[in-house]
């Protein structure tokens, strides 16, 4: 019997998620099911259920994978001196996510997909647990960066580091939730927006 | 037969939207049945019906009330020079609409309404209508502060002032997220992280 390649289990794997995240982010979570998603991919239920179970594991691998994403782009910040200011990263991060690399390759889809998740999550405890790990990380490796910025001279306010790393990631989720709406945002405003906020001068400061 | 002062009208009608608040944060907008208002109010549905006569009535009620609320804050902040700086005026909107005034009297559940009303914007077009205008008049707004901002030599870069409105909204907008997710973002995290990056420097501006 021929050996199934790695490559070929890959590519079976991310055809399952691109689908799931096509069909969810269409109809909502709760109004698809696993037939549907079935359907979308073109595969028998043996083939899928080979990889998830159930939409709630197909979600928390398309969470999952969005925030190893994200990771990937912080550790490689982490390594830069000084570190790259806070538009350029969220820039890039976002550009990753939601413009090169698009589960199901619709980037308004895909926005609200992550609404539907965050709905969802107000309910389901276990994908709740996976957005809550998934902030924590990203909130400890901002709090980091700010460090940095700090020590490099190239942020005055002395604020609490995990403010400024919540606040950015306000930043992002609003990106988000406006491609969601209204599916006419480029990266080029938040970035533009982050690089005249950082060019005020603060009465309370200067 | 005595005539039924405005002020009683008002009551009532406050009685009902904060009612809907609380039902529709607890069980979703799907979930939520005009009864479970009715049941949660503690009122007839004629008196109910008189003020509002469907879940989506009231839902565009809450929604045009929070954005009245933004757009008094946004008209007082116009008239004061120079004007405001934007962890001032966000702090002061949020602080407004989920601390003081929250329809339903809870935060989080509140914040959680929003999201929930973002995901039933994308299947309800009256909804998203009335969102489209309140986030019209929000970015109008903010842009229009933004040039204030650049003639009183408060902001330096010379980018679109849309993008910077945009960038502000996004912020305050993933502020509800966090709110809704975690429930513990104080007003507070958002006015300093705003205020530490008005304090950087852009080493492709400086």
């Amino acid at each position: 019997m021929a050996r199934v390649s790695q490559e070929h289990l890959d590519a079976r794997r991310r055809q399952i998620l691109d689908g799931a995240a096509r069909c969810v982010s269409r109809n909502g979570f709760h109004a698809t099911s696993m037939q549907d998603i079935l359907r979308e991919c073109g595969l028998s239920a043996g083939a899928v259920y080979r990889y998830f179970r159930s939409k709630e594991e197909l979600i928390t691998a398309i969470a999952d994978e969005a925030f190893s994403g994200i990771r990937a782009a912080f550790a490689e910040a982490a390594e830069t001196t000084p570190p790259p200011a806070p538009d350029v990263l969220l820039g890039r991060v976002l550009r990753r996510m939601l413009v090169e690399e698009v589960p199901g390759g619709d980037r308004q889809a895909f926005a609200r997909l992550i609404v539907q998740v965050w709905t969802e999550t107000l309910r389901n405890e276990e994908l709740a647990a996976v957005l809550g790990d998934g902030y924590s990380g990203m909130r400890q490796a901002w709090a980091e960066l700010v460090e940095a910025y700090r020590v490099n001279g190239q942020m005055e306010a002395d604020v609490e580091a995990d403010h400024v790393a919540r606040t950015l990631i306000a930043t992002a989720q609003g990106f988000i939730v406006q491609q969601a709406l209204f599916g006419d945002v480029r990266v080029e405003v938040l970035e533009d927006g982050l690089r005249a906020l950082m060019s005020m001068r603060d009465p309370k400061i200067s």
